[in-house]
């Protein structure tokens, strides 16, 4: 909360799931939500799911090389393949500079 | 769905509601959803919000003086400060412009 993420590179990642393996899905996105948690340039992530399998999970990281780091990992992209083997029915990948950040909460 | 949204600038909204007056939050979130839509280099949302009141959206703008020019704009100002005063708990927002984008779509 309340992180000034200025200067900071964001992949968007919008998706909806086939509903297929949820035990699978949840298993494999456990693993790679620590996965990446431990890289580097790894700044943070901010992820909400529906209830219908649309989901919006944010990235955050140092710069564009650490994102770009992330993307290429074996295992990221092993996960990947499942993921579009199984998991999704599409998905849609933005990656983004951060140049402003605002937050508030409540008093 | 499958859309190239480089160049473009993303806004990210990143909040927890309060619970407080769904119905009233239903209603101005659905005008504000349809004044967006009007506005002079409006290219799009993505929504996704969860059962227990955490939600992301992202608007897409065709330029950053798109992007402050909707946060300006007089209703939506007015409607931000019901938000802070009711709906929400906290927020978070990001300005960011798209250098690259994916999309896959099961075949």
């Amino acid at each position: 909360m309340a992180e000034d993420r200025s200067g900071q590179t964001a992949v968007m990642f919008i998706s909806e799931r086939t509903g297929d393996d949820p035990e699978g899905y949840a298993v494999a996105a456990a693993a790679m939500d620590a996965l990446a948690a431990e890289q580097p340039g790894y700044r943070g992530v901010d992820h909400v799911g529906s209830a219908e399998g649309q989901a919006i999970t944010i990235s955050y990281w140092a710069d564009e090389a650490s994102a770009v780091a992330w993307r290429k990992h074996p295992e990221h992209a092993e996960t990947r393949e499942m993921g579009r083997g199984r998991w999704y029915r599409w998905y849609m990948l933005h990656v983004a500079e951060i140049g402003r950040s605002y937050s508030w909460a409540r008093p």
